[in-house]
């Protein structure tokens, strides 16, 4: 969208300056809010037209049946699928009795704007009706990053050259039709009217809807309250029925006239409190919300927003792009984790029903990455939820015949969502991504509370899987056969590369961690010997190397298999998985994202630079990326061994997926993993942060676009600074006691207040590795 | 049932001498009459209780939408569906009013008995009826192996010891209610009334239903005609409708006295006939068996039997059970395929509805084994089908990226039906197995039209699938990544050892047969250069071995996998895939039914001796057959290179795997391939019969249990009768001109009429491998 015309290029903003429909349903995911806990689409405010409407409450979902031609044991026979909920956003207008529906009459300006340092979405246009009647009408919507269960609508409309009678209807509405986009695996599959009614009141300004789930049997509550500044002779009138609740405010407006209506929502949900118990909690939220009323819940809204970005701002000198498109991201990261609690971070957050509103490892991998170095108490709360997820994950190894822990591949509630098994079931690195999140976690925040309370037991648990799932070789290796890695289109490998030393690092954390806390390890029933075995097996682990071509195969025989035929591929064949087999996919060399190359960044120090060097050229030329994971993974180690010019491309690709739309499916929701993929780019990329058992460093390193990158990160209770010039990077400890860390070869330590510049070595040229033909990273700068 | 106390051991009958309704559904598959083109199971005449109806038109299927969690490329969108046609074989009873149904009343005698030479169906009981009166009831059933379209009954019920009134009601029932026995992948999931009324017309003794399959659209005509003999004021009426048509007949019966029936009926289908030339095909068929009559008609199917006995029988001495099992074998294998003419022969021919009535490779390995030898034109028949599906396998060759023709892993028209490709389309052997089918009947026929006319087209359409299904690796080696093989406890392996030495085979003998027929191979496409890259692909095929182990991986790496934890197996833990995910399977040793060991038999030429001892050792000790394509396999290389009391263990499996319902699911139909595995068990076996481009030869050698084996085959035109017995063996041409064929390093030249006998050598003795704990053959003898 950056590329669309309607978009303006500014850093702290994304606004659109006019209404393109044919790119609605996007714009309705680019222009969501939400606090982790509730989420709504930007769907315009009168309900219609929509791209997509919706409504989310974390962790609401309905259940349904998952088919099978053929019956396997231990397929998941049900599938949870997120809820569009009552839809509270929606306040109509009747001009003299014409709906305002921007189809028809028309639309003579209009202009919206998502403020990521208000947290508030604006809209403003003039309309005029069929009839001629014109309206002004001005938009702030808000959902409250510090009052949970709130948002809030401020509404106005204005009379322009002649007086019109307006009606405002603002509305609860229950069971909305959603359109269904059948044919993309990657949708979700819209059941009709989940939401059995169970109660509606309609009382002054006030009303109120209650649902339940029809096949979960989880129950939703949303009501709302007015208040409203108009003309006299204003009548209101509320009613309410099964699926729809309704105040309407009746007015006439003379030229320069207003009506404006504060909408106050609360949403509240439960899987087991009883309807007045849950009828109560949401008048109580409400009550608290009208109360604070419009203008305080904003400057609460704006202080938590100061907070977050004065300790995690990026700033972008010399491409306003990517300054705006990183902004973009971390504003949505946020608000998708700020309030998630103890509820997961699902991969398109609340903005939309893609992947059914499934968490898969894009949470652990790439969402809590930025999220550990700017907001780690989120961090911790996404990783409490896995650890919610033991009972349920301890059942499904048992099912599975394992020891331990299998984490679901894509889930809700934490049972196994996914029915395609060989991509699902069989990608066990999620375990190893969980132990992952906790290890960055715990080295990035030493909280010694978390590892007795969370961590340890899901590194523990994560590490019996392993041995339960590897089996020592005739010559001693430990091996895992027969498993997925992140690459889909490959799977059912033996001892992929990064599933192994993933396991690995987890093996040795588990053992580590155990080590350090025994009681808490005896508690979890840690055996003596039983660390031994998992550092015995990490020992041993098997990691596959081609000596013929001196590069890692990504799993045993990958190297020997044929190489895709991209000469032959059509560019409207891709994304592949749409046009060819799976098994032509598997068995070829060919792949979809970031696998060996994400080893090589999570596990850097179980590689030589040499490696690195000649790993990344090799899977650079047979890396597609028809998964928006991938582009930020390739920009990380670009940064590291390539030439930073690549890993720029690989930057701005990142960026660009959501707002530029480049996997045709935002219209389903943001891809979390890639706005977070933005900000790792800049900061693990050209910033060339680390973080690791023996501390943190810094391989800071311009890529010629950028005149300067400075960016604030939290660590262990300390913020720093960072400023990454062309020759030379600048380091202060802006708050924390004494930091040391390294700088390239150099150690630097700072005091509170201090800072450090150190200069930047130059790096060797390194000619720039190919990619398939038609797949290198786009172009979206001239100058690039 | 061989072990079941109602049956009895007898050379040419399998009869049952007691009822039991506990494995009613079984004895109806057991008694199954078919000609390969009409298939009628074993129900009693009255229709109830039975324990599955069924009644089947070789290729009228129904289509149902398969259902897919996930959308994925190339999956097939509908299954084909094996329809339970129009019942003609009802014949109720009224006793005085009360209705003749074995579970009330009593059954004072009861016998069943289908014998093997007259290909009939007999039945007799006595019944004493709640209020108790008596009646004897003899019936017979044939479906004609002459008149295709036609099976006749012969319903004979007597008073005895006080007068009754007797209704005799022959009906024509469609869309019976079938159960459904859901949890069985195994099994088939039955649609309900499947069948949209045509037509339906009763007049006089005749009547007849016309009906349309509701989703594929075949047309189905199903017609019944009577004569009767009975005493005196006998009344007779018939109606009429949808779904039943019935011919009633009234009579009274003193003590002795008799009302027999008979029955003829016939039987037509067609996609494209319209319902009048169908209606008068059907009716036709029906004028011709009636005029033929019941005796003409018995006397015509013994003839057609004598003459199969008289070039096929095998004769067991030692073992009466194992005389009756390969004959009952026998009889149902010919009867499968007889008229199946252009039909395909399904995997449970048209005894019952497993597999939804789908034909797999079962049909080109097993039963075109037996087929070849015993009834050629059946087996061209079968490959001119397999030749009729080449427009759908070309083009789903072409949707998978491939050249050449890719059949089906199951299907009834040639449209894959197999929802779960890993081990569907991925199973590429098939496409092996057909061509292998090609030669094996080329071998044994030198039948040169059939090259020209069917044959040289299969060849040439496998080997282009292989050439590009397979690619040139660094070191020049030709390899087949990524599919599965035989064993369904692995898949999406590199390089299967079976499909491999398979695809070699395919791959020169579509080379030597184009150049034998250089005018037809050109009408093919086939271009200068084709073959010799055939050639060459063959030439370079990787077949993968394991150095350290001395054996053949059944597929690259397969050896290092872990070892499945068979003492950790419990007993009701088999069959596996019903207990253990396919992922744990897939990873593991541990292999379902032969795969290794079958390329062993069939590409015999590609392994040496040492080879297959200790290939055949290894597997032994990791194969649980939990298929029933297994035991035969191993019982044929077991009496190659292992101990022959082992091998005949695992003949004596086959041989009971029906009669004694080993595998738990005869009620969905009898196991052809296993009934062929009997055969081939005997004549592969203990025959060591094999038939490759240098011609026939014996190795013929008996277990202990065996005094004499005799078996018939035919070979190039000629009838060969072939005696083992413990020293020596003795060969006679039966008919036909000379031929030269090996026994042992012996060339052995007979004349017509002549025979020669030759001593057996004896074998080294080597100790029995052992199987995985609690999986070694079943013993069904005291002695073994």
């Amino acid at each position: 969208m950056l590329g669309h015309p309607s978009f303006s290029v500014e850093p702290w903003q994304l606004t659109e300056v006019a209404l393109d429909l044919d790119v609605l349903a996007q714009t309705e995911s680019l222009f969501a809010l939400s606090n982790g806990h509730l989420g709504m689409r930007g769907n315009l405010d009168e309900g219609e037209p929509y791209g997509l409407p919706g409504t989310y409450l974390n962790s609401v979902y309905e259940l349904r049946p998952l088919p099978y031609a053929e019956v396997g044991y231990g397929n998941p026979e049900s599938l949870q699928s997120v809820v569009n909920v009552t839809n509270g956003k929606v306040i109509r207008l009747l001009v003299n009795d014409e709906p305002l529906n921007v189809r028809y009459g028309k639309l003579l300006a209009h202009r919206r704007s998502l403020d990521f340092r208000t947290g508030v979405l604006d809209r403003e246009f003039e309309w005029q009706s069929p009839s001629g009647a014109r309206v002004r009408v001005r938009s702030k919507r808000m959902v409250s990053l510090v009052q949970r269960a709130v948002a809030a609508i401020h509404y106005e409309v204005e009379g322009v050259d002649r007086p019109v009678r307006v009606a405002i209807q603002s509305e609860l509405i229950a069971n909305e039709t959603v359109p269904v986009f059948a044919d993309d695996p990657r949708a979700a599959s819209a059941p009709e009217s989940p939401l059995e009614p169970e109660a509606h009141i309609a009382n002054g300004t006030r009303a109120a809807l209650l649902h339940q789930v029809r096949s979960s049997g989880l129950r939703v509550a949303a009501a709302m309250d007015h208040t409203y500044v108009a003309p006299e002779e204003t009548e209101t009138t509320s009613e309410s029925s099964a699926d729809v609740a309704r105040l309407t405010v009746v007015s006439s407006l003379a030229p320069g006239e207003r009506l404006s209506l504060t909408k106050f929502l609360a949403y509240g949900w439960s899987s087991v409190r009883s309807r007045p118990a849950l009828q109560d909690q949401v008048a109580g939220a409400l009550e608290v919300a009208r109360h604070t009323g419009w203008d305080a819940l904003a400057d609460e809204q704006r202080r938590a927003l100061d907070d977050f970005w004065g300790r995690a701002d990026v700033e972008v000198v010399g491409d306003p792009e990517m300054q705006q498109a990183v902004r973009f991201a971390m504003f949505h990261l946020y608000q998708a984790a700020a309030r998630a609690e103890l509820r997961p971070i699902p991969a398109k957050g609340l903005t939309g029903p893609g992947y059914d509103g499934h968490t898969f490892w894009d949470m652990d991998v790439f969402v809590l990455d930025f999220l550990t170095a700017t907001s780690p108490g989120t961090a911790a709360d996404a990783l409490r939820w896995r650890r919610s997820l033991l009972p349920d994950a301890r059942a499904r190894a048992r099912q599975l015949g394992l020891s331990g822990a299998a984490f679901p591949w894509r889930t809700i509630d934490g049972k196994e969502s996914s029915a395609y098994w060989p991509a699902g079931t069989a990608a066990f690195h999620i375990g190893a991504d969980v132990a992952y999140a906790v290890v960055r976690y715990l080295r990035a925040t030493e909280d010694q509370d978390f590892a007795r309370d969370a961590g340890l037991e899901l590194l523990v648990e994560t590490a019996r899987l392993w041995h339960s799932l590897g089996h020592e070789d005739a010559g001693g290796g430990f091996r895992i056969d027969g498993v997925t890695g992140p690459d889909e289109y490959s799977a059912l490998g033996d001892n992929n590369v990064y599933t192994n030393v993933m396991a690995q690092l987890n093996l040795d954390a588990a053992a580590a961690c155990a080590t350090r806390h025994p009681a808490r390890a005896h508690e979890l029933g840690v055996l003596p010997g039983e660390t031994g075995a998992w550092r015995g097996a990490a020992k041993a682990m098997v990691i596959p190397y081609d000596r013929r071509l001196g590069v890692h195969p990504q799993a045993e025989g990958f190297t020997d298999h044929e190489v895709w035929d991209f000469a032959g591929t059509r560019p409207d064949q891709y994304p592949l998985l749409l046009h060819f087999p799976y098994f032509d996919l598997y068995r070829k060399q060919v792949v979809k994202q970031a696998d060996l190359v994400l080893a090589l960044h999570l596990r850097g120090d179980a590689f030589s630079e040499e490696d690195k060097v000649r790993d990344f050229d090799y899977y650079e030329r047979i890396t597609v990326r028809d998964s928006s994971l991938s582009a930020c993974c390739q920009a990380v180690i670009a940064a590291e061994v390539g030439p930073l010019e690549l890993a720029y491309r690989y930057a701005e690709e990142s960026a660009h997926m959501d707002l530029s739309d480049l996997e045709h499916n935002v219209r389903d929701g943001l891809h979390l993993a890639s706005l977070a993929g933005t900000w790792m780019a800049l900061v693990d990329g050209f910033g060339g942060m680390r973080s690791t058992d023996e501390g943190l460093s810094f391989h800071p390193s311009l890529p010629r676009a950028l005149s300067r990158l400075r960016f604030r990160v939290v660590y262990r209770s300390r913020q720093l600074r960072v400023t990454v010039g062309r020759r030379e990077a600048t380091y202060e400890l802006l708050k924390g006691e004494r930091l040391s860390f390294s700088h390239y070869s150099d150690v630097v330590q700072l005091e509170e207040g201090a800072g450090a510049r150190r200069a930047i070595p130059s790096r060797p040229r390194r000619p720039s590795p190919s990619q398939p033909v038609g797949r290198e990273p786009r172009r979206f700068r001239t100058e690039t």
